[in-house]
């Protein structure tokens, strides 16, 4: 969780904006839940609304993971002289809790 | 959609605070997403919150739905004259909908 | 697991012919797959279908609990004067399962 | 679909026998949920089983999906001059189906 180690700009950066309109849209819809449920809407309207929002931030993270397989592309291609194995090994642990989820 | 339609309160009510309370830290999960991203934290560490933002939203989902069977089961028993076959369809496509996303 | 305590015949008889021909079509899925691995074909293209068989089963499953939850709705509306809690914490706790698999 | 395109050996052969091994396995899974059902077995026992056969596929993608990673990665070092988009792209989109499955 060091981002102190990661001393290169981060992948993703060319659509930090998009990420951010699309985080801002599901921080509305979460709460959206809080107002359905604060007002008793009907449970399976609410559920119908749960799946939206889980939806739209596994969007959010695929997308991210692949501005992150990308920005790593380019740099193994830089640095051909080193072996990258913990950074595929860290992607792959990322996807699997994405999977898993 | 129409919740207008559905006259008796809704079957998640006795959780209604606990449900309220767990959208809330979700909220701030997501805020804190936006803070990462602006703050262009390393992209795995971001993706390390949005599965737990992910999970969050679906525990809180698994909660409404065991909620509303809990509801629709007493109800079931109290009025037996009726076919109650709308409900379990509308039921069912709510856990596709959970299980797919 | 001890389906002994289990008298009366299961919820989803109706469907069960076709329950089969699904599970002996992903039964031909995972045999493909080991044919694939065999004869080294693209990784890509072993992934894809991996996705399809998982969603077979998924569809299996989504079936054989829309089944089950229409059973017990004939069931509790049979025997209003028990309480089912038990029959709707085993239906959500293996909801909880497929979701979260 | 076509693995004519893919001339280098697949990048998951290391593991070949651990992958067959599995996939026997899922097979077996997949053979026991059709006895469960021809025998009328209770429905929530076979869910059960339907979600382990479901993460032992998820188990093999991952698996398969990391080894590819790997060999992308030795790939992109040694062929820095040309952009490997398209290897990006379609791992992003089997990740996508995953996730999504």
């Amino acid at each position: 969780m060091d981002d102190q180690t990661h001393a290169e700009p981060p992948g993703y950066i060319q659509n930090k904006d998009d990420q951010l309109k699309r985080l801002r849209r599901i921080e509305g819809q979460v709460r959206g839940l809080q107002r359905m449920v604060e007002e008793e809407k009907y449970c399976i309207d609410i559920l119908t609304q749960v799946s939206a929002a889980t939806r739209a931030l596994e969007s959010v993270a695929l997308s991210l993971l692949d501005d992150h397989l990308r920005h790593c592309m380019v740099h193994f291609a830089q640095d051909a002289q080193h072996s990258h194995e913990d950074k595929v090994a860290e992607a792959s642990a990322a996807i699997a809790r994405l999977v898993r989820s």
